[in-house]
């Protein structure tokens, strides 16, 4: 393990993670917040601590697949670690502990936007800076710091792409050209060019600036943080519909957009963002049918609206409320959470398992249903014309067994919880509070069902069921395998 | 597709069920219960067209894995279709329609347990011949009524192996011997041998003679269709232990018994056998503690018989209940709702997933963690010493992926039922109660949680519901692929 290199890229987030609070070093200037100082010393020591790491000699700078992996999550957890002093710092109650701010962070970077904070009044009274911090968190996680990092440091090829795999969501990664470097830059330019174009979409809207800049970024990340009490539910019909797009757009792969820029038409509509149009359009169908039908909603029109925006923070493993589904009936409800198992597509900002990874699947079950029939039959499993390997097919068997068993282990801890939560008002109790808690946080979407549903909050929680949740939002974002080596010895072994 | 050979097997069927059901016959007549002329009537409509199928010529014997799995999945469907009359034309209330007698004498085939039934007190006023044949129909299916069939009918060696895979419960099929028939043969004499045993020893705890044949079919097949009102809490902690080991006996490959017959003590404990004991240690060992600590049974003693039976009823699949655990806490309940995946052995009895498939899952996907840190190193999974062929690993993921469609397209199908069953003094209400009657139909186990928890039943949820189950436990008892392959285009296609 080339201890050296390790310590250098930490060394180089953390004075990243100084530059990025910036931003909410300036918000808190703009509108004078006392948090002002917080965050000045918080960029200090950021920066003070990085340049320790960094001026450590670099002895070898050789890294292969198991520093790629080691330095994705080590790096995810220190920035998570730093990032949650702000908030631990400001004056807001919300925040008791520092396991409740590195939550709270946590939930920012890994953009799942689950909150700590008991209501949405108690959200709208957060200092500004901090709101601003909790969505520019959002930001940073979406397309991944460390491709970020990329982008702008001068690292060597190879080391490049151990870590954007390590990092990028989804079963390949696939280089847009052939250097890692540009290819950085170009999805860093995509996102932060379709950020832009939301907040100008919104600010059109009658959002004011601040608003729009904190809407955006939540968005852009698949994030899901709301700043104000109601989430969304207040905002005119417009701005709810600009979110709608923005979240479906963001959860689309990123290569089709480079890919529409080149006009090579085919490359855009792929087998994964085909079938993920299809289950956006599916589900929307059926919740509206059910939600209208069922009396829920009393008009077509707001009922396919509030099922839009519904499906969309959900499938794109966002998490922004327009309307408290915990109260919908049942099939829109069982409905919604299957598909925060399904998530987004590979290589955008949104969570869950990818769709990819389920064509792939779906494809090589209905293989095998042939093979029943015809057991001498030799068949490969294609998408797109090309042919799937074997060992794609199986790293993603492996990577959705230890998602359920990671689901299962966290599921049965965080249980022993749910006999002493306060489920007043709640219309769905313990088992669908625990097994959408675990969801939510595992998939990075946010908001749950039952207790922990739009109108509820991860606060009751103790502080080991919390913990529990932080290691799964970020084995959520890195995607399993990187937060279980970790912890397992052969990766320390020399 | 050889329409003529499976019409003949059918034929041989519905005469083997007109001898299943002389059993029962025999109930009503020394009981002198006027379902005496229902079983009567019943078993000269299964002959007679029985009879008629076989009376046409058979033009070709040649069968193939694709007549294999129809004729299977055929034969269990017209056997319930047949089945179920008994129940319908009986005096008994309970079976108000075709339906709801269809259900339980699927129910009862398929070892799941699972009744129509509203009340425990109703059960116990079944008719005796009624009960008998329910818990007879456990013991049929138990074993499979095709392997039946192979032991005793002289068919063509090929066939029988194709229908063999079809009907038995595990990814791979192994023959004892080389002649598939004599493996039928040994299977059926180790079955029939315990279930004698299993009588004997509830016999000398003073369990009546009817009580102990009932009882003794049931656990033998892991179906647990109950004859008294409370189910096995009323019995003797002795009756309750042994019923807790013969559900564990049964639970066990078969081969194991064979092999211990032949003293090849190192195949019989397989991987799988000892993953299997793992499990079921480990589960009693932290339900006890939940128990004991939480107050809810308030003896040490009580708190690990009543989980050692709980957990041996659930994971073998069975489905018997000493105590309503629909009552413990939250981790109990979770952990047997996840136990209810794990299932029981390949080989055995027992429905559910399997252990060994995930034992080769586990495997797989630990040396899918060792290739991240080391992508250029090849390594086989292996299990008992024999590597596992990718097609193995393969055919599982598909498997368990299909596993899981038929589990969501269940779940939503039957939710609309959710908002209108009846809650009153249960704990755990909508999400729970559908979740949990998937998982107890589709993995043969019998009772859920919630409303369909150890005191309630399937009884309130409407027809299609229940046609919903009906091709669950199908499903479940003949692992899926057969199943679907019953409605897929290309089955049919010459």
């Amino acid at each position: 393990m080339n201890f050296s290199a390790i310590r250098r890229v930490i060394g180089w987030i953390l004075l990243f993670e100084a530059i990025f609070l910036l931003l909410p070093l300036l918000t808190a200037a703009v509108y004078w917040e006392e948090e002002f100082f917080v965050f000045l010393f918080c960029i200090a020591l950021c920066a003070s601590v990085g340049g320790l790491f960094l001026s450590k000699k670099l002895k070898n700078d050789a890294i292969y697949a198991k520093e790629g992996i080691v330095i994705t999550t080590l790096c995810w957890i220190v920035l998570s670690l730093f990032g949650a002093l702000p908030l631990y710092l400001s004056g807001a109650d919300a925040y008791t502990s520092y396991v409740d701010a590195l939550f709270e962070i946590v939930s920012g970077f890994t953009t799942t936007g689950a909150t700590i904070v008991p209501t949405g009044a108690e959200v709208a009274a957060l200092p500004k800076s901090i709101l601003m911090w909790r969505s520019f968190s959002h930001w940073v996680g979406g397309m991944g710091v460390l491709v970020f990092m990329i982008a702008f440091l001068p690292l060597s090829g190879a080391r490049n792409m151990y870590i954007m795999k390590a990092e990028s969501p989804g079963p390949t990664v696939s280089k847009l050209v052939p250097k890692v470097r540009t290819t950085a830059k170009i999805l860093y330019v995509i996102y932060a060019g379709m950020t832009a174009i939301q907040i100008i979409l919104l600010l059109c809207g009658g959002m004011s600036f601040f608003e729009s800049v904190n809407a955006a970024f939540a968005t852009a990340g698949t994030g899901g943080f709301a700043i104000k009490a109601d989430g969304f539910a207040g905002y005119s019909s417009y701005l709810q519909i600009v979110v709608t797009v923005f979240m479906l757009l963001f959860s689309i792969n990123f290569n089709s957009y480079y890919m529409f820029g080149k006009r090579r038409w085919k490359e855009v509509l792929t087998a994964e963002v085909k079938a993920f149009l299809l289950i956006v359009f599916a589900a929307i169908t059926a919740i509206t049918l059910n939600v209208y039908y069922t009396n829920t909603l009393t008009s077509f029109g707001g009922a396919l609206k509030h099922s839009a925006f519904s499906v969309s923070s959900i499938i794109s493993t966002t998490g922004f409320v327009t309307e408290d589904f915990a109260l919908w009936p049942m099939f829109s409800q069982i409905l919604l959470l299957l598909i925060m198992f399904v998530g987004a597509c590979a290589g955008s900002t949104g969570g869950g398992i990818k769709v990819s990874r389920l064509v792939v699947l779906g494809k090589s079950a209905s293989n095998e249903i042939g093979k029943m029939l015809h057991p001498k039959q030799i068949k490969h499993v294609t998408v797109d014309g090309r042919v799937v390997e074997p060992d794609v097919v199986r790293s993603i068997c492996a990577f959705v067994f230890l998602y359920v068993i990671v689901f299962i282990v966290s599921f049965l801890i965080i249980s022993f919880d749910l006999n002493n939560l306060n489920y007043a008002g709640v219309e769905n109790t313990k088992f669908m509070t625990g097994f959408s808690s675990v969801a939510a946080t595992l998939n990075n979407i946010g908001p749950g069902l039952g207790a922990v549903g739009p109108a509820g909050s991860f606060a009751a929680y103790s502080w080991w069921s919390k913990l529990v949740f932080i290691f799964d939002m970020l084995a959520g974002r890195l995607e399993i395998f990187p937060m279980l080596l970790l912890f397992a010895p052969s990766t320390w072994r020399r």
